[in-house]
């Protein structure tokens, strides 16, 4: 009897896409405007969610408010309001498109979420664009 | 050829979190302000989902006037404006957290659908918290 | 040239609609199913609107920083997770509808807002139902 | 290590639900008011999701570019302001309910998706009602 | 000390743009695919608006049950499902653009409202279209 | 008789908030962290309406592909995808918050809307910030 819970966060950063093996003229043919030199960005929402069974006691999955901090500590306060490509250690050598996005943020929070439960990350670019991930 | 048919329904509820087997003192530290014994509330959203093949005279899963009329009799009906912990017999021992209460709209829907055709619910607690169960 | 700057917040909470001069019959008859003694509840989303002159060196209207404090210390730590009519001065004696409600909270902010800029308020009950008040 | 790809789009369009095979009575009763003869309609929404492997040159399970073209040229073009029943050709013989649409779209757009992708499609008949379809 | 109070409301409906005094050139020329003769459709949603004074007794400019009836037979119950150019009085000889649509629902629904209170009307025709009237 | 007419746009832009005219440190003190000189970056969403008569012979106070086009051409172009600071002529000397980025772009439409209409655009920086501009 498994239940999935969810929980919604956001923040806004900067960001270019770039493949540092490719020459200038490669980059702007295959990202178009989204290679921008001087960057552009976008307000990132995020669902995170963890599949369990519920704790008999609780009536929880996990406790919302731990999952809060955690979504806080690994994405919020390393990723928001910053410039993924400059200040982001992960994004310095990989091209942060938003799958390769959604994945290293789902292997940052998979690390501090009990073993037993599985994990999904939703990642919005735009309303419009949106990426997820489940680790398989 | 399996398609998947969804439906929106919402009811407002009065709550609190509380496992009556503990001291209100352990209720306070687990669930802290969600255990308010003056209860708070919230517009819940519920999204219910039915998966099976397309009739093919009819061209439906399932006719959705039929779906919004079993929504309506096993959840509005019962649960909206209400305050769940007191005037709903399911939550009257059961901690009617977001988990609790998505496990018991999914079972008293699932009696009324077809066997042949499987069942999703995805309940709002809030825009930014929610929870989904499919029966297994 | 004045602007709006508008600010959206967000609180859970239980009430019910009640006016304390009438009988339990009266109550009932004139709201219904929100007179319910046993509360039902919402949550509200809240949009806090500021307008005024632009400062030129800020290229603010009012830091948002300082208007989300505002927000949060008159509205959101008093009314979150709380019984309106029981725990909310406010409402002891005032029926919580939409419309009262929306104007104390006004009235809150009001007194924290610098006096040459203009104040709005709206407040969603569900998202179907909302009311908005500007002091006039 | 697979990740989802999902990009809105939207066409309007009008239509009745209506089987040919039917008397005209008995469309009434089964499909009500949905077979209005003189139709009715909908600002459809889409979500359409590729899932695969990230290339790792470009970071891309696929450009979104590609994709909204695809979208354009299979859906939006032929069914946007367009009266379903009366214009497109497989609903002069089909029954356009949300669930014989949704399968429609997937397979025109299946025949431009590479091999090794699988695809899901949700429409959205209204924000209240909506259908999905993953080709299984 | 005047309140607004807002109800959300929506129908589903087919029309197409014409003027009737023009060639058929012309009003594709004017009106483009909006014109095509077979219709097209939109699920329209309403925000109606009535404000006033706060009754001291109830707490409610106006009970929002009554705007909720007022709402569904003036709007609902005769445009939803609907062809708006053939079925609809109104538009037999009124192109219904947006902004006619919303002059005759605020013509229909000020005719219910009490002298005392103002009435605004918005009206989306898609999430990207919308048009407002207020009497004015 | 007058009806507002509204139209949503889009852009993903970076920028910072920085006056050039005080120090790193006093930008620092007074824009915290969205004075980060690397930038960040949002996804704007943009509401423009105009106000007037409704013509008597289209139905419409102004064609939504006019106002569609002036959108693109006046500020989806010049700003999507674009470092607000280092590419847009009007954000080299003035501080791109929302209020200065509002009237900026009140100001570019408003040259191209008939003289007889009145023009009001609403900015959103992230779904919970958002500024309006009338001209007034």
């Amino acid at each position: 009897m498994k239940v999935k819970v969810s929980r919604k966060a956001h923040f806004n950063a900067a960001h270019r896409l770039y493949n540092r093996e490719w020459s200038d003229d490669r980059n702007a043919e295959i990202f178009g405007k989204c290679s921008n030199p001087n960057y552009h960005g976008h307000n990132y929402e995020l669902i995170v969610s963890v599949t369990g069974e519920i704790h008999p006691e609780t009536g929880f999955v996990m406790d919302m408010k731990v999952l809060k901090t955690i979504i806080r500590e690994e994405v919020e306060d390393p990723f928001d309001h910053k410039n993924l490509n400059e200040e982001v250690d992960e994004f310095k050598t990989l091209n942060p498109t938003a799958e390769n996005i959604v994945v290293v943020i789902w292997n940052k929070i998979r690390g501090r979420i009990p073993e037993g439960l599985s994990l999904e990350v939703i990642l919005y670019e735009t309303p419009r664009n949106f990426v997820s991930y489940d680790g398989n």
